[in-house]
């Protein structure tokens, strides 16, 4: 192949074909809430991925012109919170520009102040290590230091092709991999 | 609340009760491939992450000592695959340790020589604009410059508390939310 084939290969894909690619990526909904200084910010996402287990680390991709960055960055601190597919109004609430805490019930984290959302499968409580700068984003990678799961026989609220989804009731062949999120399994290292 | 308490608070939760949370995070199931010196590598991840549009961006979250690490640092380029629920036997195959691609039908992108699987829902073929590490994984953030789709009905191949799950076929009244990744709809701007 010529070098001129690979400089025109290497150029970015349309935003538009892009999106039509990653939509199709499915994911759990979470809404990410943070203290501002203003009092409580927060959004609905799916840009959260679980990075390592020891020590507990995961991060998010906000947009940089959000108020939950500014709350994140005044803070220090962030929640990510997993919902039920019954809290779906919550998912629709908090994609609204604002009111998002109107009638809803939450709790300040006693060490980081971060909203809790008192409703929701499970939290994670996580103070920043690094922030990364992206194109029109940031990534927040974040320690975590409170977690907890309310409901122990969640149905999640999915996200898939621009809708919301649940999962099937099927009941399937327990899967090999064990921690596919930055598996090693590749080496053989099944997680010690 | 004392100083102590807060300090306690800090401290990190464990590796189990932080699993025991993040494995109800739902997630499209994918094989991160990429060209090493010795030839094809590859692993099957849930730990991808779309970060933005404008350009398109995305991140992977890799175990340091996985060969696949090697291939991306090496080529400066790796590909994302989508999978479908019936790909489940390549998630699997991508999870044991070795022999990846015997039998699996395969091309190389033309740029970047990433191995892009013929049988898969979608694929995204990204070039390494940064690598961060994080305690013991990397994340390679990625421009994406080229991507496709090969299903227009997709089954997408997910993953949630520890197993293989597939999405409910019930219709649901579509979602407010345009993009959830990276969403700045908490001050009203709805992606332009």
């Amino acid at each position: 192949m010529s070098q001129r084939e690979v400089g025109k290969e290497q150029q970015p894909v349309s935003p538009e074909l892009f999106r039509d690619v990653i939509r199709h990526l499915a994911s759990g909904v979470t809404i990410i809430t943070s203290m501002g200084s203003g009092g409580p910010v927060g959004l609905t996402a799916t840009a959260v991925c679980s990075v390592s287990a020891k020590p507990p680390m995961l991060l998010v991709s906000l947009n940089t012109a959000s108020h939950t960055v500014e709350g994140v960055k005044a803070s220090g601190a962030f929640a990510v919170h997993l919902l039920s597919h019954a809290d779906k109004a919550y998912a629709e609430n908090f994609a609204l520009p604002e009111h998002h805490f109107d009638g809803v019930s939450y709790r300040a984290d006693q060490a980081t102040g971060a909203p809790i959302l008192n409703k929701a499968l499970g939290y994670l409580v996580c103070v920043v290590e690094n922030a990364v700068p992206v194109a029109d984003h940031i990534l927040f990678i974040g320690r975590v230091v409170g977690c907890g799961l309310n409901d122990k026989q969640p149905h999640p609220l999915l996200y898939f092709d621009r809708n919301y989804r649940k999962l099937s009731s099927e009941t399937e062949t327990p899967a090999t991999i064990l921690e596919p999120w930055g598996s090693a399994q590749d080496i053989g290292m099944v997680s010690a």
